[in-house]
């Protein structure tokens, strides 16, 4: 049972995952993405993973089996285990739990080499709605407070795998970095009675120079004060405090899929990270946070500063980066 | 001048140093660190470098020529300026300043070759006087209000030389991660009238199981809820608040390397990350903070669950990389 545990003085939460135990000689080749070869998550293939909890099969075909067009499986390599109880322990000063939640992949396309920019349209709405109807039901195992979503692109983002896919886990704490945030958000509306997210995108819209575009529903920023180079957030123009209320994941899956198509064309396919944010399940529905999307492009490297300080240092001003990407000829 | 601007929801300040400015272009290829040919760090190249800060020099050697065995230079394409005013301002909801602090960089030894685990024992321990003399001068500046000292030892860490050296970047602000680091460190002594790190060194040392090392002054443990394979602390045995009173530099310089032994024995080797966390200028001697090195062997990635959540996952738990570094053969 891989097992939750707090740092006692900066309070993050990390899962000790033993299941996934390596030796220390396992570190020292590195692990490079499988390239070609077998690939469980292409058509054919259903049978080599766990068995599917949803997919779209507009031919009606059955479950694991080709025919599919977006689907969602259980992670073969689970960081957390979903059969058990949490049994919360302190030793000493320090506090831990079981490793209890849920690590779900959605195969986002059964084509091996589609991506995000290139993948029919509909697999990026559908992938949408994988992550909704996954987190609706997730939301109803009292367990569970927050579901994290996230998408590692290419290995140097993280990615052990090499078809297109997102993940999901749902873990059974808030993590501290989604409390300060929602809590900031908080203090920011209490004082002022607007969400600071509502905020931003009327300062964005009245200034201009860090929208990359905007849709019906959507806005993609290059935000203010970006870690690293070409991040960019895609918010809801109108106030939503979670993912996604009212479902317009047509006009979503537009401006995603038009925003990597201009990262990959301004950067020549760089690794990413795509990563929800949205409200705890505890309180889902407030007037102080509103859900987004942060994509992180994989351009610069972690190290001693980073870590040591959480300050970043970017080479790309957000203004320079949101003018590359409007300009991108897509 | 670069920018510091932080961000409004969550409060974290980043670097845009335009001075450093990369076209899109230049992240397409990577850019690996440069491996042989020439260093400007090595002996004989002084004159390529900035002119010297310090330097220690026992054959009573001149500035900027051979003879040093450790140096301090400024940084030659520094992420922040030393000259300048820092013009606090607000852009609208945007809060930004100019990009004033400073940023040096510390040779710890002449030999291209050398590493913390092979230098002279006492090149390591004159590096850390070199950390000491500078934090304590560049605290004279009003301006400054923290020091990061840090380390990236290998390319996948973040270095983008090969010959052996750390860093430091002083700052006009104390960075939101090491005030919430104190704030958690002065709330449980407020609590409890004593020191967590120092709670924390007791309880280790009951258990052993953690411990990795120690002398007389210090310890060397696997912390409790490690965010990385091998993520390894040093902490001194008795309370000091801040980066290093006593200036026990010869037991720490005994115990730095001696686990840089075990870890390169270990993992063979492997890109890595030193961070010094210390009190901040207008705190430096409490009782409720306690100065660390904090070690980082690189061997896994950050990905989009770490960036959405700030949780880790750890495929090693500590107890058994404690064990792996105290039985290495060194």
């Amino acid at each position: 049972m891989p097992e939750l545990r707090k740092d006692p003085v900066v309070g993050r939460w990390v899962i000790i995952s033993v299941e996934r135990g390596k030796r220390p000689a396992d570190f020292c080749q590195g692990a490079p993405a499988k390239k070609g070869g077998f690939c469980a998550f292409c058509k054919g293939n259903e049978h080599t993973t766990p068995q599917e909890i949803i997919a779209f099969r507009p031919d009606g075909s059955k479950p694991n089996t080709p025919g599919w067009t977006t689907r969602v499986v259980p992670n073969k390599f689970p960081a957390l285990q979903i059969e058990g109880h949490l049994e919360k322990t302190g030793e000493g000063i320090y506090d831990k739990m079981n490793g209890v939640g849920a690590h779900e992949v959605i195969i986002e396309n059964p084509d091996h080499n589609a991506t995000l920019s290139t993948m029919p349209l509909k697999s990026v709405e559908d992938t949408l709605w994988a992550y909704h109807y996954r987190i609706s039901d997730l939301k109803k195992d009292l367990r569970f407070k927050y579901v994290v979503v996230f998408k590692n692109e290419g290995e140097a983002a993280g990615a052990s795998l090499e078809h297109s896919h997102s993940q999901l886990i749902a873990l059974p704490i808030v993590p501290s970095q989604v409390t300060e945030e929602i809590i900031n958000a908080k203090h920011y509306y209490d004082n002022k009675e607007r969400c600071i997210f509502c905020d931003i995108i009327r300062q964005e819209l009245s200034i201009r120079t860090r929208v990359i575009s905007e849709n019906k529903g959507f806005i993609a920023i290059a935000p203010y004060a970006p870690r690293a180079p070409f991040e960019t957030w895609i918010l809801p123009q109108k106030h939503e405090s979670a993912f996604a209320p009212d479902g317009n994941f047509s006009m979503l899956a537009e401006i995603l899929q038009r925003t990597m198509k201009q990262i990959d064309k301004v950067l020549d396919y760089p690794p990413y990270n795509i990563m929800l944010h949205t409200s705890a399940f505890n309180d889902e529905v407030n007037e102080h946070y509103h859900w987004h999307l942060e994509i992180m492009p994989k351009l610069t490297k972690i190290a001693g500063f980073e870590w040591g300080s959480g300050f970043y240092i970017n080479p790309t001003p957000p203004e320079e980066a949101a003018k590359f990407m409007r300009e991108a000829k897509i």
